[in-house]
Parts: C-alpha cells; structure tokens; sequence
C-alpha cells in the first residue's frame, strides 16, 4: 500500500506549506516559544572538486531517501517530530505520499513518549490539519485503504490555524492537546 | 574568538567519532533505547538534470553551514541534541571548531529543557569526553580563552565507556546524569 519511491515523493512535494511552516519556526525561535527545525535533505556526494583552497565545489551528487520525517525539535522541554505533505487536487491524502519508514519513525517516536504528528494540507478547503501519529496508525490499521479521505481528517485531526504571523501555528494545537490546563 | 569559517569546520570534523557514534544510535535504535540520529550535511543545491524520467542527478552543489548541531533525537522521553568532535593531536579543544550559533543552539536547547551536550574525543589520552552544555558556558564566560584544555573535561565532563557494542555508550553518562535513581 505504502510505496517506497522516493521520486513520486519528491514530485508530490508541498514547497508551500513547507515554506509555511519554516517561516512559523522563525518565528518560533525569534519568539523562543520552540526550537523546531526542518533536516536539511539528504544528498549522496560522489565527486567534489576545490576550484580555490577551501573552496569544495559538488559536481555530482544524488538525493536520497530521508530517513525520518522532515522536522524535529523541542517545545515545552517535550521532543517534537512531524512531517508535512500538501495535497494539491484530491479530497484524499494518499499514504502513498509518506514513506513506510516515515510511519514507523511516527510510531516510535509517539511510543517514546515525544509527541509525533502529521500536518497535511488541502487545497481543495484550503485547510491544514495536523493528525497526530495514533490516529493516522489507527486508520492505517483499520481501514486497510491507500488513502485517507478530508472527512477522516475532519473527525480526527485538528484545523491549524492560519494567518499572517505565525503563517501556520500547529504549536497551538499541541498546547490544546497536550497542555489544555496550561492555556 | 569563535571562529565562523565553515572550512575549518570540515577539515577539523572527526570521521572516526562520528562513525562510531552513527554505529552507536543504530544500536540504540535497534535495542529500542532511544530514537537519535545525525542530521544530513546540509548543501545548496544549483544545478539538477533529469538524465532520465524521474532521475535527478545534481551537477553543481555547495556545503552549507549547519544552522544546529549534528545530532538530535529522544531518550526517555526528554530531547537529546549534541554535536561531536575529535581533537587529533592537541591536549586542549579548540573553540574555533565549533560555531557560535551551534553553541547558542546548544544553550537554547539546555534552556528549554532538553538535554544538550557536546562529545570530545581526544587521541592524546584516548578518551572520550561528554560535556554538558552548562559546563561548555560556564568555561567559555569565565575563561575568556579560545580552547579547553582536557583537564577541564576530566574534571568538569564525564568518561564515555567506550567498548566493541555500543562503541561510545554516551546514554549511559546521560543515565547517571539526569536517571541515576533509575539506573
């Protein structure tokens, strides 16, 4: 159900919300409210050249498959780990979009005692959802589907708020479901 | 005094400690003691070609410059951030290898309530060193001088038990330091 190829991953690719979410964490750190950052892809050098002294110049490289999600940090002396996909056209997320070994990372990091999520966008309600990582298992377990449709995101997930500063506030949903008498 | 050239940085970047400690957290993965991982180096990619469909071959890329440290992840429920570092022939650390907003990052992280530290290995002596990020602030605001020497580590930083499986066991000091009622 889950495919491993890193292309179609790529391809499907939210630079938006990704966008989105580097400037929330900006403005996270500037704020000191979390230290949330985003890996940097991982690319497989095979040639570097040094045109000048200390000066490395790639000239051939390859990307790989990430081996976790795509960001990771700390809020409220709790660890944070989540990846974000954008759904451009459908009214589905396809699991095809998160990697096996993504879901796994999820689960274990949940299992750890961090706190671990999805934040998937919709383009078709202009809605971003973060899906904690037991309810996304849950469907996966349950459903035995290649997708997981809006409304299951409706019931289970949880609208982040959106706006000009921070673009995405998805700590905001973390403080209501994990530290409610705080806020 | 802290020096921001990224070159320095790789040259003077240990391959060997970092081998040992990627081996180390494969361990721990693999024992399910903790979730930590390096970060991918970060690079800039310039140019892509598409050889073949759906086959991105990079031509033209730069190392970046780390924005945080190496590696992060959780351990017992608490965020674990570190970076590692060899000193090949000196009996003091130098502090022009490592940047000025990874030691603030370090700082953060300590302050936020994770757990954050610093692995050197010297070859002088054999050993390596955790030193937490308090004691790495504590030398470099009331020293004022540009490297540690290693009796600062002996007496302010803790011996990492270094054997065949796990190779560097810095868990373990991690255990004694913040667990030890566990232990």
């Amino acid at each position: 159900m889950i495919q491993n190829n890193i292309f179609s991953s790529y391809a499907n690719r939210g630079m938006d919300l990704e966008n989105d979410i580097n400037i929330t964490n900006k403005y996270y750190l500037d704020k000191n409210i979390g230290i949330i950052y985003k890996k940097p892809t991982p690319i497989k050098v095979a040639k570097v050249i040094y045109p000048r002294k200390n000066s490395a110049l790639i000239t051939e490289a390859f990307y790989e498959m990430p081996s976790t999600t795509d960001y990771n940090g700390i809020y409220k002396g709790k660890y944070i780990d989540f990846d974000a996909k954008e759904v451009k056209k459908n009214k589905s997320f396809s699991l095809y979009n998160i990697h096996k070994h993504q879901i796994e990372h999820l689960k274990r990091v949940y299992e750890h005692g961090g706190i671990s999520f999805v934040l998937v966008r919709f383009y078709v309600n202009n809605t971003t959802y973060l899906l904690e990582t037991k309810d996304l298992i849950n469907y996966i377990n349950n459903e035995k589907k290649s997708s997981i449709p809006i409304s299951y995101f409706e019931t289970n997930g949880h609208k982040v708020k959106e706006s000009y500063i921070p673009r995405v506030d998805y700590l905001k949903v973390i403080d209501e479901l994990y530290y409610l008498e705080e806020v």
